[in-house]
Formats: C-alpha cells, sequence, structure tokens
C-alpha cells in the first residue's frame, strides 16, 4: 500500500494517491466528486485521497487538469504512491488488461465496469486475493444506488431466494415514455437518444445485454457463487408496442424491463425480459431513467434500493465510496469470493414456471375465445378500454415456456386464430 | 477478542462465541436466524458463530434453548470466550448499564435499541474507540432495512443534504388503514394493537417519540455530528383525521408521519410531523407496516431505501448482519465516531420554511374565502370530491411557522371564519 506517512517530493504526509484510469464520464465525475467533497471524504475515510494521475490516450487541451493527464501507462503503473486505481475506461479488452496489471502490482482496483465484472469476476477476484488487495464494483450495478454492499453486508445473514431488478435507465426510460406519452417504441427510442440516455449504438440497452451483466452480478453475489452472463436467457424490449401497453393499462399493470433471479434449492433460474408488473409490486412504479432492485431474503423479507441507475455523479458517488472503503479499511482485504461451480448450477429458462399475457390475431373473436379457453382451460380475458379489432388478449395460468408453446401452437391450428402476436411473462408475488 | 483457534472444553475451534441478553422477539430472532442460516453465514463472516448464551431474568421453563439461558449477567460478561454482546433488552436503564459493561471489558456490542443509541450515543461509541470494540446499530433505524451502513459507507463520497423518512411502521399502518378502509384514528389504532402492531400503551410511535429517536441517529450519521433528538421537533398523528385524508386526496396525495432532516449550511433541521406527500413522491406509495427512507446526496442524487421496518426476523437479520460485519473484520474497529457540537447546530423549528395545508371552520364560505385570499394572497383552494359544510380547505404559500402563526390569528378574528381545524406541512420537493 502505498500510505504515505511523511512529506516526499512535496507531497503531503497522511495522504492517499489515487490514479483514474479514462477521462470519460465517470472518469471525469470521479474526480469531481473526490475534489467536490474533499473534506467530508477526509473525515470518512480517516485520511486524506488526493487523484494523482489520469491516464487516457486522447487529448484534452482545454482541460483544467491536464496537469495530471497522461498517455503514459507506465507512469501510473510504476508510481508506488499511487495506491488505489480507478478503472472507468469501460469495454472489456484494455481495462481487462489494465486490472490485471494493476493487481499484479498490489494495487486495489476499484471499477463501474460491469462488462469485465461479469466475464472476469471470478478471475480478478481471486488475483486480487492473491496480491492482498481489493476488487470493487459497487458502481457497475445501480449507478450510484447502494446495492453490491447492502447485498454481501448488510444482508449476509439471510439466505437470499430472489432477486428482481429494473436495471437499466435507458430502457425504463422509453417504457415509460411509452406508457405516458403514448409514443411507440421507435421514437421514443429517438428522443431518449437526443437526450443523451440512450447510445447511438443502443443495442446492448435495448436488447437487455446491460441488464443481463448486471442480473448476472447481482446474483454471484446473492448465491455466493458464480453466474456467468452467458447462460442467462435474455430478451429486450423492441418488440413491446403501445397495444401492449394499453393491454398491461387494463390489468392495473405496467410493462418494465426486468432482471430477475431465484434460487431454488441448489439451482438458480435468472433471465432479462420485458415483464408484466403489477401496480401493487412497488418496482411498478419506479419510472423513467431511475433504477430499483428488490431482493427477497429468508429474515429481511423484500427490501427495495432505489435510485439513479446511471449518470456521471451519481455513479462517481459509487466509485468513490469504494475508494474510501479501501482507505478506511486499509489491510483488510474488501473482496468478494465467487466460487465457480461446474455450471449446470443453473435452470433451464424453458423450464422455469410462471404465468404468461398473450396476444392473438384473430378472425372473430368469440370463435377463437372458444378455442382458447378449450386449450388453456383457465384463462383471465383482459380489455383494454378501448378494444382492438380482431385480436384477443389474456393471462395463462401457470406454464413452464416448453408447456406453454406446445398449447401455443396448438391454439395457432385452431379454427379463429390466425397467429401469435405478443407473449409476455407476468411477474408474479415472489419473484 | 474471543475468537477460539484451538478446541478448548468441547467447543469447536475457528468458532465466534456470541451472547444475547433479552430473550424478546428481537433476541429470540436472532437466536433463529444465525441458527437456519448459520452454513451461509459462516461463508459470508469467514467463521461459524454460535450462540453460547442468553441474558434474561425471566423464566422459559418451556423454552427449546433453555440450556442457553441464564440469569446470572456474570456468566455472560465474565466469559472470555464471549467476544460479541447482542443487546436487545430494550429501554434504557439496564440495557444502557449492560452495554457499557461489555464495552469495558472489551466486548463488541451489536443492539437494535433505538432509545439508548439516541440518547448515549457519543458516549457509548467513545467507550468503544478507547476499548478497540465496535458498537453497531443498523437495526436500531428501518428494521431490516438496510441503511446504517449504506449511509455511512456506500454514500460517504456524498455530502447528505437531506433525509425524509416513513420511520414508523405503526403509525404507517394506521395512515394506510385510515385512508384505505376509511376507519378513524382511534379505530385503525385498536385494529393495529389486535394485531400486534400497536403496543397497548401506544404513545411512542403514534405520538412521534420512535420516529424522533430515528431521525435523530440517521442524522447523526449522515452529517457527522449528533443531533440529540431531544432538540428535534415532534408531531405524531393522532390529530389526523378521516376528512384530512379526503383532503389530500383531493391534492392527490397522502398523509404520512415523515421524519425529515436537512443540512443548510453549518445549521441542521429535524423534525417528525405527519405531513401531505404527493403521489408523484415514491415514498408516498410506502403502505402498511413498511419503511422507506430517501437519502439526498450531492453526488448520487435521491436513492430510496424501502423494507419492513419491524419484526422479529426483519430485525434480527439487522442484528445479525452487525455480528457478521464484526467477525468479518475483526482487529478493525467498526463504530462511528459522533462529535458533540457546542449544541447550537440546530435551526429552530419555527424557523423553517414549507407550505401548509390550512382547514378552517367558517359562518359562510365565501366570506371566509375571500379573508383567506386578503390575508395570504396566493392561496390554492383544496376541494374535496365530496365537499364538507362550513369549511373551507387551501394550501398556503412558503412560510416559516412564525410567520404562519401570525397569519392565521389574523384569519381567525376575520369575519366568517371561526376556528383553525388542521394544519398540516407539505413535504416538498427536495425535502
Amino acid at each position: 500500500m502505498g500510505y504515505l506517512q511523511e512529506n516526499r517530493g512535496g507531497l503531503e504526509k497522511n495522504m492517499v494517491y489515487i490514479a483514474i484510469l479514462g477521462y470519460g464520464t465517470v472518469g471525469s465525475g470521479v474526480l469531481e466528486v473526490i475534489r467536490k467533497n474533499c473534506p467530508g471524504i477526509a473525515v470518512r475515510a480517516g485520511e486524506k485521497i488526493e487523484v494523482k494521475k489520469i491516464l487516457d490516450i486522447r487529448d484534452f487541451p482545454e482541460s483544467p487538469d491536464k496537469d495530471l493527464l497522461t498517455k503514459n501507462a507506465d507512469e501510473v503503473f510504476e508510481d508506488s504512491e499511487i495506491s488505489i486505481i480507478v478503472e472507468t475506461i469501460g469495454g472489456s479488452r484494455i481495462a481487462y488488461e489494465f486490472t490485471k496489471r494493476a493487481l499484479k502490482m498490489g494495487k486495489h482496483v476499484v471499477t463501474s465496469n460491469k462488462e469485465i465484472v461479469a466475464a472476469y469476476g471470478p478471475e480478478l477476484l481471486e488475483l486480487a486475493a492473491q496480491n492482498g488487495v481489493s476488487y470493487l464494483f459497487e458502481a457497475s450495478v445501480g449507478g450510484g444506488i447502494p446495492i453490491i454492499r447492502p447485498l454481501s453486508g448488510c444482508l449476509a445473514a439471510n439466505e437470499i431466494n430472489a432477486i428482481t431488478g429494473i436495471l437499466n435507465g435507458t430502457t425504463n426510460y422509453i417504457l415509460t415514455q411509452m406508457k405516458r406519452e403514448g409514443k411507440d417504441f421507435s421514437e421514443a427510442l429517438k428522443e431518449a437518444q437526443q437526450k443523451g440516455y440512450a447510445e447511438a449504438d443502443p443495442t446492448a440497452d435495448i436488447e437487455g445485454h446491460d441488464a443481463c451483466r448486471k442480473i448476472a452480478i447481482l446474483s454471484s453475489i446473492a448465491y455466493n457463487e458464480f453466474i456467468d452472463y452467458r447462460q442467462i436467457h435474455t430478451e429486450g424490449i423492441s418488440s413491446i408496442s403501445l397495444a401492449d401497453m394499453q393491454y398491461a393499462e387494463a390489468m392495473d399493470s405496467t410493462v418494465k424491463l426486468i432482471g430477475l433471479s431465484v434460487k431454488t434449492g441448489d439451482k438458480i433460474f435468472a433471465r432479462v425480459s420485458p415483464a408484466i408488473v403489477s401496480k401493487k409490486n412497488p418496482i411498478s412504479n419506479v419510472d423513467d431513467v431511475f433504477n430499483a432492485i428488490v431482493v427477497k431474503g429468508n429474515a429481511v423479507g423484500e427490501t427495495m434500493f432505489y435510485g439513479r441507475g446511471a449518470g456521471k455523479l451519481p455513479t462517481a458517488s459509487a466509485v468513490a465510496a469504494d475508494v474510501i472503503d479501501i482507505v478506511k479499511h486499509r489491510g483488510v482485504c474488501r473482496s468478494h469470493t465467487w466460487t465457480v461451480g461446474p455450471g449446470d448450477n443453473m435452470i433451464d429458462h424453458r423450464d422455469f414456471e410462471c404465468r404468461y399475457f398473450i396476444r392473438l390475431k384473430t378472425g372473430g373473436s368469440h370463435e377463437a375465445e372458444s378455442a382458447v379457453e378449450d386449450i388453456f382451460k383457465r384463462v383471465a380475458w383482459v380489455r383494454p378500454a378501448v378494444p382492438f379489432e380482431n385480436e384477443i388478449g389474456f393471462v395463462t395460468g401457470v406454464y413452464t415456456e416448453r408447456q406453454l408453446e406446445k398449447l401455443l401452437k396448438e391454439a395457432e391450428a385452431s379454427e379463429g386464430i390466425e397467429k401469435t402476436l405478443s407473449i409476455i411473462r407476468l411477474l408474479d408475488d415472489g419473484q
């Protein structure tokens, strides 16, 4: 650790020096937060924290911080006074190499990079442990919302049974605009891009890949074993229509992109998909770019964590908290450990049971309704305030996806039914 | 520390022994949680944790745990193998003495006792620090909701500007029953008592004393200085009527008992009182016995923590998490420190500005309305769906309480106005 006890080369004593890799939105936010809240941070950390170097390959000739900026990685890694590295580069290639290099050199690493944590978490945590340093990533899920530490620490006396979350602000903003303003998906996406809430290439957000990495990280912490995000069935929101929203409204519910994981015995189920959420569920009221995570433990019951899931300062708040945590508990390795199991700990998504909302295109609705009742037995019809012509909507009983697929094939082959328009899962109580 | 490294008298090695003081609801819950979730707790704590003794002056002849029970305090305090004391006695007399005794003997203390923390926090934290042990109290606020640790750790990079909370489940249950079922206060209270949500003597809950201690504890942590609960203006909910609820509904709002604190420059304002909360505020949807705490930081923005604020297992979950935290970080003192200031850090509640909902009893409403508009200038009239005879309701502009008092006196002296029926503060955005 590079905690200095005396003056050296003009640097202050009792000062912790850190470096930031990547001077983008989050990286510059970390600098801003650490500077702005310097006195309070020093009180809580027990020592003053200062950013000594910022590594970025780009030029920032106008930056007031250009004295800190360097393009030379050696200047950062070889500086023995820098004991903590903040990795806010994003992406997984260079960030991965730099993280390994830092940990091997006995420097703590703090990151907001969910891609790296989800892909290389076990390896990097192991490397951190070997080198007696911490690898912390509170900012990788839920932006500024405290969730990683509450999950691993405050709820440590619980067996966690389930996690349900709105984990992506971009898609939640789009769905909120669709619901509130009646904009269709592509219009709402365009607006989100104009406002800076969605990237030029929005795939990672709208197809659920971002939420998938986040539920993988949360589940790995909650269940004490590594959940590989590549094994999580993931669907995005691009197929959600305004009609779906109106049916949801008729069910006193709303459509949300939900990251979900459930522990059943020794097995874990995880999924990212749109879901119909009852307005009685507090998560249904989480709108715009806000995120919320509901954790269900066997002692605490349900707890919810809510706040800004992204953005410069909220994310920087979480990164800086990890830095403070390391300084406050120097000498104690603060990392988690993730056991990598044999890889068969996941329940296949086709074997997981839930109820479904189904919309079918019909020739004439009476005939179709009879067919549906014959096939699905118990159905709850959903009738929007303004009915849609030539279609029917209903909620099924509880089925696995394999069972549903079979029943739907049967339905589609029935007289009066032309095709399936939508299948959206219901988020039931207890999930 | 009493961490055992080898077998002694049949006790296991690598085992941490704890004692529970008080075998009531929370105390027996702690035993239950630690036993039930033993394997997971051992993984997260790094060591097995076992309850070695339970101190209670009562007899429990039927208890399956009677081997652990003792009435002799010396048996607990003199046992060098017991390194952590869980204080769940409640009240402030014996619990205070026992806490001091434990800390002086170098034993860590974990408590759910908000009375002691609010009254003797600075002294006990100081005593813990002197003896190199921890005094932790996550369970003292918000039951099972992780809030103390997130506030002191996860949001450590923020200057906290405000805390707003529904901190008492009993009153929230009563208010929810009044709103939802149209029961009046005394009927709803009676039902809460029957269901075990309210005590036979419900004063501490319904008069806001419980919420007052909790906002004092949260504020002390958030602002890094001790906030004395005796300096917090506190009002309960016993004067809230069904009519008030109907006016709130007409404002698309709801009445909640709100614990509030705000930092303005170097000064702190704190208050417990009923407040009218807009349904746009996520805290307004927190119903029944649930609690929620909204923390506003200068980097993170608003974050909300939600869950069961009381109850056997949720509270035990928080107590056990503190125990695990101590075991995990042995050797590191985990306590907070609370600076006791000169005592003039609080803003007088009569000097704090907000808007108010006012109900007045009138002779004839037209005359009264003119008088109100003359006196208050800008008012927003509130008209419930079913109007009440001979009264008017309105929302004022922003005033201090001193200003309001003067204006109300003027109004009461006006022709057509008989008396003031209700004054309820509005919880405005940013509080």
